[in-house]
């Protein structure tokens, strides 16, 4: 496929940097503040299709722009709105809108979505997801490639999963418990708030929860800092100014934890459990992908860029026939399109191993 | 003994109200500001010995102004000079200066000094002392009856020790060790730099260390904020404010570690090795104290005040002989002395076990 790619940012140096470094020949760049939205909603209507890779504040009214500029649009941004509030609108503007088209969410909601799909009745789903460095890095075994304000959220937000058929809300770093990977080791899992549309789209199951995967050790150690209080945003008067612990936090987080460089491994599992043809079934997937050496590029870039592009690509080639707010797990229920997304994920090596048992 | 007591504050009520909580009669109270140099002098002039249980920061300043008032002065502060440099000021000026008076440095240099003295040849000192609430309280098993910034200070100061006969500087929070305690259980000891004036009074021993006692686990997470740098003192910018982290950690200390009236214990075990007539003698104290119910007073308070208190009634009364600076090692190194404290102590419950054994 012919297509023209514009890689747009704030800060114009950054706009050309990622330009140059994904681009093999013709990608080209344009400075653009998201935050101006009557350029932001001039400037769309030049594109088909548009990526969204912007901080969560970003992320709602990026998505509203691209409705009011007529524009499909394939996003990754952990925003905090319920994205679905918007699928009258979209479907009035005769567009497709994929949120969370990511990692995880993203690859976990396609999964979800298929084995919904093909079982008669879901009753359990289970993601456990970690983005991590190849070996444990000290002092958390974990290092950041991403916000440190972005994880502190997943250290203190509550996680909402679904409990007896209802959404329920647990701590953020409960429900821990230690999961042996093959190829890995012993990772912990907790609890975390990423369940997302899925609350809303996967119908009538029992339980449903996301745990996120860390090596051992990290929830207690990041449980300590969140009971001295360090992640805190009720203000502390620190020899005269009125300070937010969590700001602080970030901030030495960002010195000590930030390595963008770091060689790193993604791990995801599915499991969905329910009914088909009278059998109790389990479908579970598999995914451990790794920092790619030749191309420099780490496996969370990997597994989420990958995915978020992957479907940018299906919509220009009209292969997504979904309008209105259309989650991955949306795409995951057509059997064509989870089909064309696992096989382009494979050409690129994201490789998922898919189990379906009768238990 | 008929004496009259005064306590003196910056702060008027807290004055008032200390006196009021130790006098059963007759204790008096009045408002000092200790950093105005000049009316301190001229004040103290009033008064035949002073109690000093100042913040660090002020301790060495109220030392020298008793030296020039010609009073003679026990201290309990953790300053941060070496208290032996105005040892010769104080000679000439003929009063008894003891400095490091309370428990740890205090009745840990009175049991090593007396044990130097017994000794022909001292070749090892080792000191751990812990000041813990009755049972562990989480996060971090511990809690604050003192300053959060002191507390910190442990954390961070390099510790001296001896080692092969010389001064040398180890890390905090190194030397990890496991005790067995039989009154409390398992308990972790690591180095602190708590030998100060033993560094340079008790002569010609190879190795000399002092640990902290803490529940176990303690050291490592204390090992994590600090290696995450929340005990900088390394500004950080947040929201355009210059801020040391330390000083935002010691208020989320004060806020959850601070309790004032936590049933607490104290536990000290020194131990002294050597020769005596040509045999190889260990030398080993141990004291655990309690919570005293009836009158409301921590263990703490009562091995720190208590110590101060009897050598300040000893001086009063004439017993001590030493003038210039005589830290408590030099009081423990007088027969006499050592066991006029000791019997003090053991008359006000504070009671210490004597073990020696050849080996």
């Amino acid at each position: 496929m012919d297509v023209e790619v514009f890689v747009a940012d704030k800060d114009a140096d950054k706009a050309k940097e990622t330009a140059r470094k994904i681009g093999k020949s013709n990608v080209k760049w344009f400075q653009l503040d998201a935050s101006n939205r009557s350029e932001l909603i001039n400037v769309l209507k030049d594109f088909d299709v548009v990526l969204g890779f912007l901080p969560p504040k970003f992320g709602f009214s990026l998505m509203e722009a691209c409705i009011k500029a007529g524009k499909n649009f394939v996003d990754v941004s952990y925003m905090p709105e319920n994205p679905l509030v918007l699928h009258d609108k979209a479907v009035k503007a005769d567009v497709t809108i994929v949120p969370s088209c990511g990692l995880a969410p993203g690859i976990s909601n396609i999964l979800v979505g298929h084995a919904f799909a093909e079982l008669d009745k879901t009753s359990k789903v289970h993601i456990m997801v970690g983005g991590l460095p190849e070996t444990p890095i000290p002092p958390l075994g974990y290092v950041i490639t991403w916000s440190p304000e972005s994880l502190i959220d997943e250290y203190t937000c509550k996680a909402r999963i679904i409990k007896g058929g209802k959404i329920a809300e647990v701590e953020a770093l409960e429900g821990l418990e230690e999961v042996e990977f093959p190829e890995i080791g012993k990772l912990e899992a907790f609890y975390t708030d990423g369940l997302r549309t899925l609350l809303y789209t996967v119908k009538g199951v029992e339980e449903m929860w996301e745990k996120t995967l860390r090596y051992p050790g990290h929830a207690e150690k990041v449980g300590l800092l969140r009971d001295l209080g360090f992640f805190s945003d009720e203000e502390v008067s620190v020899e005269g100014h009125r300070i937010q612990p969590r700001k602080l936090t970030a901030k030495l987080f960002e010195k000590t934890l930030v390595k963008p460089n770091v060689r790193d491994i993604v791990v995801l599992k599915v499991d969905v459990f329910g009914l088909k043809g009278g059998k109790e079934m389990r479908y579970t997937y598999k995914l451990v992908d790794f920092y790619d050496e030749k191309n420099g590029v780490t496996a969370m870039a990997r597994t989420t860029a990958y995915t978020a592009s992957i479907v940018a690509a299906l919509i220009l080639k009209g292969e997504v026939h979904l309008k209105g707010v259309a989650p991955p797990e949306r795409l995951g229920m057509e059997d064509r399109i989870y089909k064309r997304i696992m096989a382009e994920l494979n050409s690129r090596g994201v490789k998922i191993a898919e189990e379906i048992c009768s238990e």
